[in-house]
C-alpha cells in the first residue's frame, strides 16, 4: 500500500482536530449570539438608568422595571450558555484567553445587582452609571473579540470580525445616544461635549469600516440601506444641530425626548442586523462541522478501497521528489534540479493523492487565515502602541489615542502602520532599526 | 463575596486550559528532541549511500549497514514517540496542522526501505537518492515548525524558534558536505556548483542569524565558540580553495575525503549543541507544567481564604470602574472622565485582585508570544510570496527566491518586508494600495 498504518491514523486524527475546532467554534458562535442579545439589551437598561437617574425617580420607574426584567432574562440565558459550552466536559475548554475574559465578564455581571441598588437609592450619578454599564459591555464585547482571535476556520473567521466590528460600533452608537441626551437635558452643549460627539462619530466610522471590509455581500447591502433610512437622515440633521451649539447657546429640554427616539430607532435597526449577521454565523459554523464530517467519511471509503488494493510502490515513493510537498523554510530549495522525477508523479486516487489534498486544504485555510487575523492582529498593535505610549509619554487614554492618530496622518500612513513601528521600536528585535525610522519621520 | 461561582470556575478553567496547552507543549518538545537526532542519523545515512553510490557499492558497504541499524533505532523510537505523544487519548491530540505535518513525514518515513532497496540495487543515482533524504529531512523539519507554530508559552517558543531554525542551518550545512563531496569527487568544480554551495552558505548564515536572534545566552556562547573552532578554520580554507577553482581547474580527488572529514566533525559538533538546545527545551517546559500548576495550588488556596471573608460590596463593585480592565478597542475609551471613581480602586487580596493577575499574565504572555512569532510568520510570508511568483511569473523555486532577495535589496529592504508587500498585493483587502506602493519601487 505503500503507507502505514501510523501514517493513516494520523491523517485521520487532523482531520478529527478540524472537526473538533469547528465544534469549539460553534460554541463560541452561539455564544457570541447570547452576547449580542445580552448587550442589547444592557444598552436600554443604561439608557432608561440614565432618564430615572437625571430627573430623580419621577421619570421611567416603570420602563426601568420591566427592562430589568428583560436583562435578567438574556443574562440568565448567557451565564447557562457559558455553563454548558465551556464548563460542562472539559474538550471544549481549551482556551485560556477566551475563559479568562468570560472570568473577567462575568465578574462584572456579578456586581450588576450592587449597581441597580445603588441606581434604586439615587447613590450613583448618572455620569458614573453610564460608566459601570459602558465597562460591563467592554467585558462583554472582549470575550466576542477572543472568540474571533481562537477562530480557526477563515470563513467563520472573517464574520467574527465583521460582527465584533459591528457590536463594537453600535455601543459607540449607544453611547453617542447617552452623551447627546446629557447635552440636550441639560438645555446646553459645550465644546468638550461637542469634541467627545465628533469623537464618538469617528470611532462608529472606523468600526463599521472594518465591518464593511469582512460582512458578506448581503450584509453590506441591508448596511448602505440602514444607512440611507429615516432614522439616519434625522441624526445627521440632529449632529449638525449640535454642531452649531458649541457656542454654549440654549435649545428646549424638550428635543432629548426627540434626539432619545431617534437614535432608538437606529440602535433597533442595527439590532435587527446584529441578529441576521449572528444567524449567518451559526448556520455558517453548522455548515462547516457537517461538511468537515462529511470529508471524513469520504477519507473513511477512500481508505477502505485503497487497502483492497495493490499499489506498485513506486507511485508513493515518488512523494520524495514532489516539490509540492514542504520544503526547508526561508530558502531556496534547490529541489528543481529533478524536475523529470517530479513530472513522473501522477498517481492519481492513491493514498498519497488524499494526504495532497488535505494539506492543500490545511495550506490555504492557513493563508486565508492569516489574512483575516490581520484585522484583529492590528486591532491588538493599536492597543499596545497606545498602552506604550500612555506609559512613556504620562498622556491619559484619549491623549495617546489622538497622538497616535496625528502622526500617522503627518506621515500619510495608517494608524496601524503607526502604532507597529510604535510596537516594534519597543520590543522587537530589530528595536533599533525602528527607532531610526520613527526619528526620520515628521513627529 | 463579590463573586459568584461561576466566575470562579472560569478563573481557574483559564489556568487548568494553561496547565494542559503546556502538557501538550512539553510532547511537543520530547518530538523535537527525537526528531532531532533521528535527522542526524538521516544526514550521515545520505552521506554514506551517496559514497557506497557514487563507488558503485565499493566502498562504505559496512558503514552504511551500521548506519541503517544507527537510523532505524532512531525511526522506531520517533514513530513511538508520535504514537504515545499524539494517539493515545485524544486530548493531546488537537492541533489539525501539526498531526497532518507527522502524516506527511512519516508516509516519507514509510517509503525509507523503498528507496534503501533501490540502492542496494544500484538503481539510483547518487544525486536523486540524495534528493529523497533532503526531501524526508524537510518533511520532518516541518514537523518542527509546526511544532513552534502552534506553542503557546512566548520562553518556550523562543527556543522552539531558535531550535528550528538551528537544525534548519545544520541541514544545509549536510547539504553543503554532500555537494561539496561531489565537486571533489569529480575533480573539478564549474560556476552553477559554486553557485549553489554559495547558496548553501548564504542559507546557513540566514538560519543561524534567526538562531541568534532568539537563542539563551549559553547558547549563542557555545556558538561563538564553534564558529572559532578548528574544523570551522578548516572548512573556510576549503571554502576558499573551491572559490579559486570556479574556472574548472583540476583538483585531486583524494582532497574530497579530507573534505569530508572536517565537513563531518562540524556537523557532529553542530549535533552535540543541538542535543544541549533539545535539553534546555525540554527542561524549560517541564519547569512551566510544574510553576503553572503551583499557580494553581495557589488560586486554590486563595480562594478558600476568599470564600471565609465578608468582602463589602464596593470592593468588587469598583471593577466596573478600573480602567485596567478590557475597554473597547482600537478607538479611546473615554474612560478618563471618572479617575475618581478609578483612584478609589485599592482592594488587595481580593479575588478580583487574583483575577486582575491573572489578566495581566496572560496579557503579557500574549504580547510576548506575538512579538516571538513575528520570526515564524515572516518565514511563512517569505514561503507565500517566492509561491506566489513561482505561478505568476512562472519561475523555478530558486529563481524566485533569488528575484525576491535582489528586489529587497534593491530597495534596501528586509526580505521579509518585501515579501510581506508581494503577498499583501495578491491578497489582503487593501491589495491596490500594495500594488501601487510596489510600482513605486525599484524592480
Amino acid at each position: 500500500m505503500g503507507y502505514s498504518e501510523a501514517t493513516k491514523r494520523f491523517l485521520l486524527a487532523a482531520k478529527h482536530a478540524e472537526i473538533n475546532a469547528l465544534k469549539r467554534l460553534l460554541a463560541n458562535c452561539q455564544v457570541v449570539n447570547s452576547i449580542s442579545v445580552f448587550i442589547h439589551q444592557l444598552q436600554k437598561e443604561r439608557g432608561t438608568s440614565n432618564i430615572f437617574l437625571a430627573s430623580r425617580c419621577e421619570r421611567f420607574t416603570k420602563q426601568r422595571t420591566e427592562q430589568i426584567l428583560q436583562s435578567v432574562l438574556a443574562e440568565d440565558f448567557l451565564r447557562s450558555q457559558f455553563k454548558t459550552q465551556y464548563l460542562i466536559g472539559h474538550d471544549t475548554a481549551d482556551n485560556m484567553r477566551l475563559l479568562n475574559s468570560i472570568s473577567i465578564a462575568l465578574q462584572g455581571m456579578d456586581n450588576l445587582p450592587v449597581l441597580r441598588h445603588k441606581i434604586d437609592s439615587l447613590a450613583i450619578s448618572p455620569l458614573n452609571s453610564s460608566q459601570a454599564y459602558c465597562r460591563l459591555v467592554a467585558g462583554l464585547l472582549n470575550v466576542v473579540f477572543e472568540a474571533a482571535d481562537v477562530a480557526s476556520d477563515p470563513a467563520i473567521t472573517r464574520i467574527l470580525v465583521a460582527m465584533f466590528n459591528f457590536m463594537q460600533g453600535k455601543e459607540y452608537t449607544g453611547q453617542e445616544r447617552a452623551w447627546g441626551a446629557i447635552g440636550f437635558a441639560e438645555t446646553h452643549f459645550n465644546q468638550e461635549l461637542c469634541e467627545r460627539l465628533e469623537q464618538l462619530q469617528v470611532a462608529q466610522r472606523n468600526c463599521f469600516q472594518i465591518f464593511l471590509e469582512f460582512a458578506s455581500q448581503s450584509d453590506k447591502q441591508l448596511w448602505l440601506e440602514l444607512e440611507t433610512s429615516t432614522p439616519m437622515k434625522s441624526i445627521e440633521q440632529m449632529r449638525n444641530m449640535i454642531r452649531k451649539l458649541v457656542d454654549g447657546s440654549p435649545i428646549s429640554a424638550e428635543i432629548s425626548e426627540v434626539w432619545y427616539e431617534v437614535a432608538t430607532q437606529r440602535i433597533n435597526q442595527m439590532h435587527v442586523m446584529e441578529e441576521s449577521i449572528a444567524e449567518t454565523l451559526v448556520n455558517l459554523a453548522n455548515k462547516r462541522v457537517k461538511q468537515a464530517s462529511a470529508e471524513l467519511c469520504h477519507h473513511n471509503k477512500r481508505l477502505k478501497m485503497f487497502a483492497n488494493l495493490t499499489e506498485s510502490d513506486d507511485s508513493s515513493f515518488s512523494m520524495l521528489f514532489d516539490s509540492a510537498m514542504p520544503g526547508l523554510r526561508g530558502a531556496e530549495n534547490l529541489s528543481e534540479l529533478d524536475l523529470d522525477a517530479s513530472n513522473k508523479l501522477n498517481v492519481s486516487h492513491s493514498f498519497y493523492d488524499l494526504l495532497r489534498d488535505q494539506s492543500k486544504h490545511i495550506k490555504k485555510m492557513a493563508d486565508e487565515l492569516n489574512d483575516v487575523k490581520r484585522a484583529l492582529t492590528e486591532q491588538k498593535t493599536i492597543d499596545r502602541a497606545r498602552l506604550l505610549m500612555m506609559e512613556q509619554l504620562k498622556l491619559s487614554e484619549a491623549e495617546a489615542y489622538r497622538l497616535l492618530q496625528k502622526r500617522a496622518m503627518d506621515n500619510n500612513i495608517r494608524i496601524a502602520e503607526m502604532a507597529d513601528l510604535i510596537v516594534k521600536a519597543t520590543s522587537s528585535n530589530q528595536s533599533a532599526i525602528y527607532k531610526a525610522k520613527l526619528q526620520q519621520m515628521s513627529m
